[in-house]
């Protein structure tokens, strides 16, 4: 693995870095870590990277290893970089025969999300969009008894993504996480959307199977001075005619990372809450409320899958995240070991553009007091 | 008090009986609990009341009971009826010179709502509408916290109000509940919007203070069959500027009466479930999350005053609903006494009249493809 | 009901009258509200008594009601005076003919005890004691699962009490509930022993209708000065050879009332938190964890016939007490009316003997260095 | 890191290896697997290392190593055999100059542990011993609070240990986690209490700082033909006075590894759940409950420093397992790199005697009937 973006301090690199690792399946070979060459380097040091494998640019990175020999070169790059820097080094290392796993929001605009994903047809590269929720264990059982009718049809659901760390002007005070995504020229034209909005789109989408037909979104921007969203209430409409609300918030005071989504089917319904992930709550007709628990009685194997440790022995964030990885890692090792390629269990280049869509679908509706628009 | 409806098998007949009698200020005195007279006496039999006062209609009991002494008489008339049947009682109360309690949605059109609303200024009765939810300690300490400023200025609301006891065809099986409920002719132009959805916005306006200004809902006819809704979402905007969410439905497969709100200010937020009523969860920029429970640490008087029991001691729906009858009472028994009359501490008439409008806007915005609509 | 102590102001005594009332079958029609023929006259005044039914004694009330004609007589007594009063009154009352209703623990000693055993059969009258936590639809329910073998044999059972309300030296602040409660002339040899102990010991009992055979009892007296026991901890053996322990405590800083019982059998186990009494946890050898709640799915008829409402609409502390006195009423009525009586769903004269028996079991534990002592 | 035991398919050994890893301060570089010289090999083989530093004793890996270079050879072993294979390689190890990462309990027999203490004194060698529980950041807040003084002198501990898994004869299906912990020549003398009891007493001694003086011990073989406890109930006294109990059990049907924990003090009292780690209650006289979280807000820096990702984002039990290695290698690179060292901050080999005498007070006091036994 060759990283772009994610030098010492940042934070979402440092949780790459580690849920790539825990499996043992990845390793860290070189990175891009700075668009300045030196911090890059000390970057690299501290990770214990030799320092010729520690490059000032992205381009640099992906001419330089692309020039070693198989098999001692990086195999794919993994892209933390703030969201206006996404498309380029996807581009570059799809075009220069790298695979790609990448942060999300995946790109900026429609154009380029699509322009990924042509590239990633034509290349048949595998392409990994790091959205970590679909990693936990009870998020795959959600999935999974859906997929398998438990529920029946699906009539409405509501997803919530509240925090609150945006409540007062840090963007001001110098944080650094706080001041690119208030920045549109970084972020895009989402803001709270982008960053958090599209995990919830795609917790949704990912859990139910089923995909968001149209929406009308009612997006806030509370915090003074602000240009893009920091908050926003989402109505929903699916394509089997389910409907249903989203609301996100980065100024939700004191909230943490409180996402919460409850789908509602015909025969059951399922409530799942990422501050405690290790609970999966049902509802039924004839039934008492059943919770599941990861490597607890009566999960599908994709579930269990999932977990590494025995129930009762809590997994959390960085264990879903490194699903995310170690399910793309062994696509990936089948691949180069040529053995036959299942559906992928990771989210893909197709959720990356689902996840744009849906940011400008919003923005759009939002210009329009709110008015229906489709993906 | 003299009840209309809720003859013996009635279940908000029965919780009404038992609210009001909790605290030993109210008695049930006579009723028409049914507009056959005969079941109306058998009912009143049951509940120890002498046949003579057991009337076979609202109008008769008005009538009837206006003619005892003063003293003797019902001092107010308990409207429980199907929505259909509560503006006609109320009205010949009002115009009687009885006092009333009735039960929500107040009526079926925005100008009967009107009606009493303008009755109740002329004759200067009192008037109260059972919204219980109002009741509850917690409830009562989060509007006081709001109401000090604890929070800050509000700028996000969600509330959700969700049931599962419509998700099949109960109507179709002579469930009386549901029969009425799913019946335009009874309910009005509201279903779930009239049953719940108006819980939903009164507490919402209750909690915070704030009015309503415009609302967008996409309403769903779930069930077979239905014309009235069985399930709504709904987008909020209120006076001040916030902004918000609400979802109801009475087909959430497995729900029973989960009813939870979330208020967001400046400084600080709160969170209320009214299936496990004694717990008020709040949120803070600088301080760990904080539980408050009724007869707790650190509560307002007007929370203090909603308990009847010491903390750690569970009081329930029928304990808040009982709140509203004993808040009208005192408020009744300081008018017969002549004494000053401090600011009702239950929902009015002017709270009527807003879920009267609530419905309606609701209604136009649903055949509006979810356009906005003022209140 | 005629009763006993609980003039106005006082906590326990609001709590009968409340509970007692509920469901419109008990009817107060006197009282010796205090040893204080004026302050009883003016606590019933308050209670819309007629004053030469509020007696300036339990003697002259027991005496002069009994020569009111049937019918018009009180049916029975309520003793809701501290414990050191309740033997007296309820002797005096079964001897004249008077049903009992008594606050627990039944008696200071284990002759008062089974002298109160053999006068109720002799005199075939009927005796309820006011454990209220039995009376919660999910204490029912847990119960009932026990009864069906739904858990297989009991293999283990873990029990806590905890308040904090005497973490300090309240009873040095005048407040009257807590003075008698340190007082062993008025408590007897148990503190918090006698006060909650008894109510857990009673709960363990009830659900897994398994006797305590012997318990090994380390007792503290934390509060400066305090000679009777405020907190304890147990060893507890059952006659079937399951084990566990138990928690009491009234030091238990901040704690409200927070009684949790957790019952282990071979097949599967429960878990019931009072102050959240609306779920009954239930754990399983091959199923995931299911909740069970008040009048919701799958219950037994003993659960479901106690609840009033709907299931999530949460019932709580007066509830549950109330169906101790419901109970108590419907079997009393089937007596005055000459039917067949059932088994008794209340506790009953057996559970003030078992309680008071452990009660001085623990005592004498204690006193031996936490030696074994047999009930 | 050289690892003795833990080949493929050993839950704990991958615990070790993943825990370890997370951090990218300690690297694998070696294993005596497995007592099979060829399954050991296999096991390194998976695990990336060469053939010849996968050894098939831990005496062969030892000597061995210790004939590299310094800076080749391995640091440090991390023993994670069955209980009977902890004293032979941890003794070697410390006599050839390595120090020791060690799973509990830490031997057999008081005097093998003395035994260790002893050696780890002459040589000055770092020993760890892996209770994980005290890496959780809000078990680290609840210890700084407890030494802050927060809440007051403790007055009152109750912890409980509670797993289903040996509710059933798994240990005759083969299961081996299972069989070798039913087995008094691998286990020794305490089987549930060996295991999980033990982490009980540490738990609590880390979050006190208090030392239990004496216990009381009434331990269980439910299950059939077991000969060594599979459950237990203790009373608990501590050198200051306090009290309390504890309960552990392998047969408690349907838990999954549900460990609690309540500490009261004078001014506030705490409760932590292992099962949901990443909140920690606590309670107050004259406050509310207050719900801290890693990385929330108000923590001391203890707390701060367990956590890797910010608040809200949940970690679990390998994160907490983690910070035991991550102290222990912080530790480790300080003294070899001649830093000064400061007060170990993960379990040392002091916690290990204490844990083995509180197994043996346990199993002397339960031969006694439950008699008080000091530690």
């Amino acid at each position: 693995m060759g990283m772009i973006g994610g030098g010492i301090g940042s934070f979402i690199g440092d949780v790459h870095r580690k849920a790539s690792s825990i499996d043992g399946m990845i390793e860290l070979v070189c990175g891009a870590f700075s668009s300045s060459a030196e911090k890059s380097k000390k970057s690299g040091q501290e990770l214990f990277l030799p320092a010729n494998r520690c490059y000032g640019s992205f381009e640099e990175m992906i001419l330089e290893e692309k020039k070693l020999p198989e098999g001692e070169r990086m195999d794919f790059v993994s892209i933390v970089t703030p969201n206006h820097m996404h498309f380029a080094p996807a581009k570059m290392a799809l075009e220069n025969g790298f695979h790609v796993v990448c942060d999300k929001p995946m790109t900026l605009t429609i154009e380029e999300a699509e322009a990924l994903e042509k590239l990633v047809t034509e290349t048949g590269l595998i392409f990994a969009l790091t959205h970590n929720y679909p990693g936990n264990p009870m998020v795959k059982q959600a999935r999974a008894m859906v997929a398998n009718g438990d529920l029946g049809a699906i009539r409405k659901v509501n997803v919530q993504y509240h925090q609150g760390w945006l409540a007062t002007a840090v963007e001001k005070t110098g944080q650094k996480q706080a001041s690119w995504r208030v920045d549109p020229t970084k972020s895009g034209v989402g803001g709270a959307l982008g960053d958090i909005g599209t995990h919830a789109e795609n917790l949704v989408e990912f859990i139910t199977g089923m995909e968001l037909s149209e929406i009308a979104a009612d997006l806030g921007r509370v915090g003074a001075g602000r240009v893009l969203d920091d908050d926003g209430n989402v109505l929903l409409r699916f394509a089997n005619g389910a409907k249903g609300t989203m609301s996100f918030s980065q100024i939700a005071t004191g909230e943490e990372n409180n996402l919460i989504v409850r789908v509602y089917g015909e025969k059951g319904s399922l409530e799942w809450h990422q501050e405690n992930p290790n609970e999966l709550i049902t509802r039924w007709l004839d039934e008492p409320k059943k919770i599941y628990t990861p490597n607890g009685n009566n999960l599908y194997p994709e579930s269990i899958a999932a977990s590494r440790i025995p129930s009762g022995h809590p997994e959390g964030y960085l264990e879903a995240f490194a699903n995310v990885y170690r399910n793309f890692a062994t696509h990936l090792m089948a691949r180069l070991e040529g053995k036959p390629i299942q559906r992928p269990d990771y989210p893909t280049v197709a959720d990356g553009v689902r996840g744009v869509k849906f940011i400008h679908a919003a923005v759009k509706s939002d210009k329009n007091n709110a008015a229906w628009v489709k993906l």
